[in-house]
């Protein structure tokens, strides 16, 4: 079973001051471990070209197979995000002919639709279009800036907009195609509610659950006290190179558990 | 003004399995930046000691002044935290007399109220009075688990937990207080939407209001189009030593690029 290490960088000053909730990372990490890839890190740095590029390097490092870099591809001075990755991998920015047509296109549109007066390129047009030398200009179904894919040797960095759909809009028409070509697995997952145990007698629990199922992961995420009585939602995951063996696995693993949450006066579902 | 760096460490595989939206983060972004500091990075690292450690060596390397790490300090195994705090910071882990006073009092309590059986010191509950040599335990007034202060040299380590409710009440009860002490800078921002312009004709405008007004930071979000009519939210931001100072700078800025966008044929204010 081939399982991918998967970063994302998410770039944007509004996620570091608290304006922004980063509802993209969580987007990117839910479908790429749907698709049994492993997310090991997100990064958020801001608009500046030496964190970007910082943040790149360092996760080149690391060893990434796939790194997923969003936002920072738009038409203003703090739209950065293709000056770190050009820095990070040494490569020059240059005008990339397809993806000029891509921006144009857009914009030649917007004319024609009335939503602006006037089509020409402009430089803050034509900066969507400098990309580093290389890359591969994927087309933005929804607004104008193209998303970028970058082969780094056996790597692949990809740059996707920030504006939500944009971002989900790309992935979905570029990038899930290409990591299906590569990794095949099965991802799995249950939950549980258990009332009337607290975290720490649950802890020896799942401890002996895991050694007796090594092939799962089950967290614990304690919800509080409802009238007194704790409840814990647990959840039991898996990914397998087939989806019935990923399935069987958590099952089983969560058959233990509950009774033996059961046997320590526990109850299952909640109160 | 002394403008101290902040970043934030969120540990938890749930938030890189897309189960779980980082709203700490950005909970702990916007309160810091409120406070008038500067937040350079959010890292976000699965439940492993070695990820926990390097991201923490990798943060004082930067020359982080506070280093504010959330999740991973509960009673299962998974919760690693600590440890790799005690790794990164090469500090031994042992028992903190004041930690556990503060965790067999919660306990007592439980059983008390009749929510546990037994307050005895088990194994996982002593795991969370386990802190690296040399910290200052923090009253956690919800939940179990300490908060773990650290002093390394003139750098704070902050370790809070996971649990929202805790991490919130832990920050505002003992953290806002130390910030305060040695920061006293002032935070204003306001925003207007713009309609009628694109984001690539506001550029230059954002550009020439910026040349003017060095001391703000202006930020343009696009916000789709509502009928055909593009809609964009700009944000203009400014920390001083004076809230007056603050608020003057972003709302001449804010006047002249609103006078821009006019006589660019854009409206103020949503259409």
């Amino acid at each position: 079973m081939r399982l991918d290490a998967f970063e994302i960088i998410s770039v944007g000053n509004e996620l570091l001051n608290g304006k922004t909730l980063n509802t993209n990372a969580r987007w990117l990490a839910k479908i790429i471990t749907k698709l049994g890839g492993f997310v090991r890190r997100c990064t958020v740095v801001r608009d500046d070209v030496d964190d970007i590029s910082s943040a790149i390097k360092e996760s080149m490092e690391r060893g990434v197979n796939w790194l997923i870099v969003s936002g920072g591809l738009g038409p203003t001075y703090d739209d950065k995000t293709l000056q770190g990755v050009a820095k990070a991998l040494n490569r020059e920015l240059i005008i990339d002919a397809e993806a000029l047509k891509m921006v144009e296109k857009k914009y030649e549109l917007m004319a024609h639709h009335g939503i602006i007066k006037k089509a020409n390129l402009t430089p803050a047009r034509v900066k969507m279009a400098k990309l580093p030398r290389g890359s591969k200009a994927l087309p933005n179904p929804i607004g104008t800036a193209p998303g970028v894919m970058i082969d780094e040797g056996d790597r692949k960095i990809i740059c996707l907009p920030g504006v939500p759909i944009e971002m989900k809009a790309i992935f979905k028409e570029s990038i899930i195609s290409m990591i299906k070509k590569v990794m095949n697995n099965f991802y799995y997952e249950e939950s549980v509610h258990a009332t009337g145990i607290v975290e720490s007698e649950l802890a020896p629990l799942i401890e002996k659950t895991l050694s007796n199922n090594p092939l799962v992961y089950i967290k614990s995420h304690p919800k509080g006290y409802e009238e007194g009585t704790p409840e814990i939602e647990i959840q039991v995951t898996a990914i397998a190179e087939e989806s019935s063996i990923a399935k069987k696995r958590v099952k089983d693993a969560l058959e233990q558990l509950k009774s033996m949450i059961i046997e320590h006066g526990g109850i299952i579902g909640r109160c």
